[in-house]
């Protein structure tokens, strides 16, 4: 509250004259029609699983000195603890580094170099550490042909890199996935020509999954599809037997190729000219960056925010890291928390009760430009979820888009669940941003 | 109606002497004793799924030229068409017959006999046709050491012997089902040490799951459960992929554990003096058997009714079996519709609203004894389903118990969902019983 209550006495006025400019009828008309076609563009996008590779192999700009993290991009010295560590962490298991205390050196030193997953196609949950070696999972948008990454769910510990958690454990589970699970996916993927994720996300929203804090449903309906090809590969009995029990537990699993899934739709999206409509939410534990579909690849940022949060046993507000993870784009999406009507034991866990499920989830209509085409709500009568934050309706409203999220120990380790909102300082901003864009168009 | 219109007008006297005599304090206190007793063995009861072997070696009673089917006993003259021709298929698949037509006579003479699942600790859903050689599954109510018996589902075709169909590919699955389905699950859960049936229920009530007609996510959970031992078999890879991709596609499996657990927990309520909460209704497509705590295996009958369905496409009530059956044994243990709050999905494609979900759940309340201890609805924030029905409160209300069920063709096959109510007959006639056994039991 106060970050707002801050930046609104600087911008209450800046502001007001905004929507004076935007509100002539031409300047409306731009808005809508173009916010119009870039639904049209998420609706009718089609995103599929096709691939497992290494990160190096298919990321484009990726290097092998090079860490992506989660988040819009930021600078080694304003990079949060937990971050800091999986970043760290990474560069040792890359090789490119013998220590931990010899990674951040290096680091710091600008000899390894850091961005954010977001500038490469590519979204990563919490501290979303994405390296060279590491297999991601390849989705493709195929009406718009667009790609889009991530990485393989590391499992159901709570100590692990995307967690900002780097030990022996850690490390040796990483080597896993990248040398028998991610090739056992590759293998799986290609017989079953890829998997369409839309059906999956549709048919687990009528499951009591809301798909990002969740994914239950979704990933044991992905697990059954996926294990008689894995059942089929050249690995050994054990080694298939693992991966089943990996899968049967790693009810997180389907999450990431979700998260790919609303990143390739919104990627799609991106660069539609003139539209207000929300393409990006990222949090890198010290920022949230917000990207919009008529302003392209460009940030615009504020303070990461204090998650409300339910914390597992032993844990308190004071050991977390603030609000983290790409994976805000599940509720660009229509996802997370604009589902939560599909979740009430999410909204439970969260202290909830059933109403408040779909309280959460309708609150985000006066914000939103549709109904999800797809992605529809038991609960509400199988209603569409809300879905495209449109910037004005934020602005307009002081209505924040909520986020249905997991929290992040300072020192590694998952301890908790929560709801956190973006600052209002990133809508402002943006909205600032396209209504100059509008205004030179308009007087043109 | 008419049916129970007619009933009505011949017992509306004795039933009012009957809830007269039943009023009295020593009367009540005797029932409400006794029903507490019940759902406290009910409340209890830890079915667990400990084995699988051919029916004829486990189920008591059983015999190599004996059929099994669902429902209350039945005469082979007054057997309905889908069952018959499920009881023939099953004589021919045992090698009793040489054709339908031979088993149909061999059965019209006695030769090859016929009797009800629930006489034998059994369960089958739709004609729930059980014979000597086929894998049944074997459930342990562990605290009271009784024991339920099923067979396994046959997989996701709506033509099957369980619907009353037999052809060359039904003949062969029958196969697959007894050479090498039944010896890997039996593998399994050897391996596994058994299965708690209870957690999967609770879980898959928060997944869209009403257990009966949608047993979806159970299914999914089951499936992942089993699958990790399946492959460390000895079985070829080729067929362990088989397995995986039947029980991919097998959404029904589960409910068959659903219903053996319940079978399991109602047995064990079974002879509890006086008690007046139902045991079992069971239902033959000509008539529907209730049976009732306080009066051990004794049946009461009434005639079957027609469903409230929903048809698959080209199908219609003229070609449907009426009611038909043990499934319902899913409601006496609080599931199925009296869990329909929990699967808006499954309500609505009954024609149902979310509202009417609940609805339907919460009009079985006043019918019933308590609120489940383990099974909770999301959508009521948590509460237990309505469960105990007591055929007081049955005859007192007028209100019936809500079947949700499943529709075979007379000639064998599914053709549809709905809903169907037993007769009221059943509940006067054992409510009549009981009030005889409490009478002599005052008055002595």
């Amino acid at each position: 509250m106060v970050v707002w209550s801050h930046y609104l006495s600087i911008h209450i006025h800046v502001t007001w004259n905004l929507f004076r400019e935007m509100d002539s009828m031409s300047a409306k008309e731009m808005i809508n029609t173009a916010n119009e076609k870039a639904m049209e563009i998420m609706f009718t996008s089609q995103p599929k699983w096709v691939d497992v590779q290494p990160a190096l192999k298919v990321i484009p700009g990726m290097k092998k000195n090079l860490i992506l993290h989660a988040g819009p991009p930021i600078t080694w010295e304003r990079i949060c603890s937990a971050q800091k560590n999986g970043v760290a962490g990474a560069a040792v298991f890359e090789g490119l580094a013998d220590s931990v205390p010899d990674a951040m050196k290096k680091l710091a030193a600008g000899q390894i170099e850091i961005d954010a997953c977001n500038n490469h196609n590519t979204v990563g949950s919490m501290t979303g550490i994405t390296s060279a070696s590491m297999p991601v999972m390849v989705v493709k948008n195929f009406p718009y042909g667009n790609y889009s990454y991530i990485n393989v769910h590391e499992g159901p510990s709570r100590t692990r890199l995307t967690y900002g958690a780097y030990n022996e454990t850690v490390h040796k589970n990483l080597i896993w996935l990248r040398d028998v699970l991610g090739p056992a996916l590759e293998y799986a993927v290609k017989r079953m020509d890829g998997l369409e994720i839309i059906p999956i996300i549709a048919r687990s929203l009528t499951m009591g999954d809301e798909c990002h804090n969740r994914p239950t449903a979704g990933s044991a309906l992905f697990a059954l599809a996926v294990l008689p090809y894995i059942v089929e590969s050249d690995l050994e009995k054990s080694e298939i037997a693992k991966i089943a029990r990996f899968l049967q537990a790693t009810e997180h699993f389907f999450f990431h190729l979700g998260m790919a899934a609303g990143k390739a739709a919104t990627d799609a999206m991106s660069g539609t000219e003139f539209s207000t409509i929300v393409t990006c939410m990222a949090r890198n534990g010290t920022e949230v960056g917000l990207r919009v579909a008529g302003l392209g690849s460009e940030w615009f940022t504020g303070p990461a925010a204090e998650i409300e949060g339910v914390y597992f046993t032993g844990y308190g507000p004071e050991d977390a890291e603030a609000d983290i993870g790409d994976s805000a784009i599940m509720e660009v999406y229509g996802l997370g928390g604009f589902a939560m009507g599909a979740s009430i034991p999410m909204a439970y866990a969260l202290g909830g009760m059933a109403s408040d499920a779909i309280r959460y989830m309708e609150s985000m209509v006066d914000i939103t430009t549709a109904r999800h085409a797809a992605f529809k709500v038991p609960a509400l009568d199988f209603k569409g979820t809300p879905v495209g934050i449109d910037i004005r309706k934020v602005v307009q409203t002081g209505v924040l888009p909520i986020i249905d999220t997991a929290i992040a120990h300072k020192d590694g380790g998952e301890i908790g669940v929560g709801i956190a909102r973006p600052p209002m300082e990133c809508f402002v901003k943006s909205l600032e941003a396209i209504s100059n864009k509008i205004k030179t168009a308009v007087s043109q």
